[in-house]
């Protein structure tokens, strides 16, 4: 499926039918996800993979009860990671020494940052991989939906995560059992200018 | 060119040849962006197109210098749309007057927004329409540079933005003049859990 066909065809999908999909399918995914881009690639984020169906009724009403939550294959809970400057750190052991100064640069940068500037940096940063899960599942052949509609605090408790974590944004992903709708969008001129 | 192969061979082009991109393939890309998901389909995002040289002389030494923003053929600003409500009533319009308890639901949900709030928000869902322009430059056979190294207030002041409009990610496309470098990226064992 060409990309002009993953951006027209995806859509979020209300309702799942529970099939599983393929671990096959799901690494390859995971790989897209991996390989989004970031600003500096410091990659502030981490995901959190639920299958286990327990654990998706206990995040259910979290979620407003919305029905893709338990009926998905996967879901994806894609979280801020508010340590930047420990990716920075990892960075840096993976990086050419050459590159000292864009390492100093990013450190700088993460210092220049208050908590919550840091914690809304790296949210926007998720949003590029979240994209990458939305297109990707289209292309490997399942559907997903984006999802923003969720009690984080409670998510944090429920999949104990640390303070560092912050989930910013749900993607379960499956097998649609609804269609899609017309897509209604701004027209270009109302957009660019 | 598969979406896979779109995301391994994208990269941060930092020198462009400066060759023009054709109208039909900026129009194509225009497309891809306005197609993008956003949460609850408020797409609360303009882009700034710009072509003319002497704006984007400029806006460079706004941008460090960089010179992907003088040598790239358009540079695309993409700017948060603070006024949610104004996207709401604008839907509102659009939709089926049968979906008055999810407009009134996003009008509670714009509501319920500091405007810090409204603008971390906004700017979050730039990063969707983002990912969408450099993905979709690939695809069509150019190349993008996602830029955060630039300083909002004074883009606006030279682009004369409304106050409602915050720049919040740039986006040079245009033929690369340099090559990718391997990617680097955390392990799907560091990311996924």
């Amino acid at each position: 499926m060409e990309f002009k066909d993953i951006v027209q065809n995806r859509f979020a999908t209300k309702f799942f039918d529970t099939k599983p999909i393929p671990q096959q399918k799901i690494d390859e995914l995971l790989d897209l996800i991996r390989l989004a881009p970031s600003s500096f690639n410091i990659q502030p984020w981490k995901i959190k993979v639920i299958t286990d169906h327990a654990t998706k009724e206990k995040l259910a009403p979290f979620s407003w009860n919305q029905p893709q939550i338990t009926t998905c294959s996967h879901l994806l809970v894609f979280c801020a990671n508010t340590d930047i400057m420990h990716n920075i750190l990892k960075l840096e052991k993976m990086l050419d020494p050459q590159a000292q100064g864009y390492v100093d640069m990013m450190k700088g940068f993460a210092q220049s940052l208050s908590h919550e500037q840091a914690k809304s940096w790296a949210q926007r940063q998720v949003y590029l991989a979240l994209a990458n899960a939305i297109n990707g599942a289209k292309y490997l052949g399942f559907d997903s939906c984006p999802m923003e509609g969720f009690n984080a605090e409670e998510y944090s408790k429920i999949l104990h995560l640390p303070s560092n974590l912050v989930p910013t944004a749900l993607c379960p992903i499956g097998y649609a059992a609804d269609v899609a709708r017309p897509k209604i969008r701004f027209t270009k001129e109302d957009i660019f200018f």
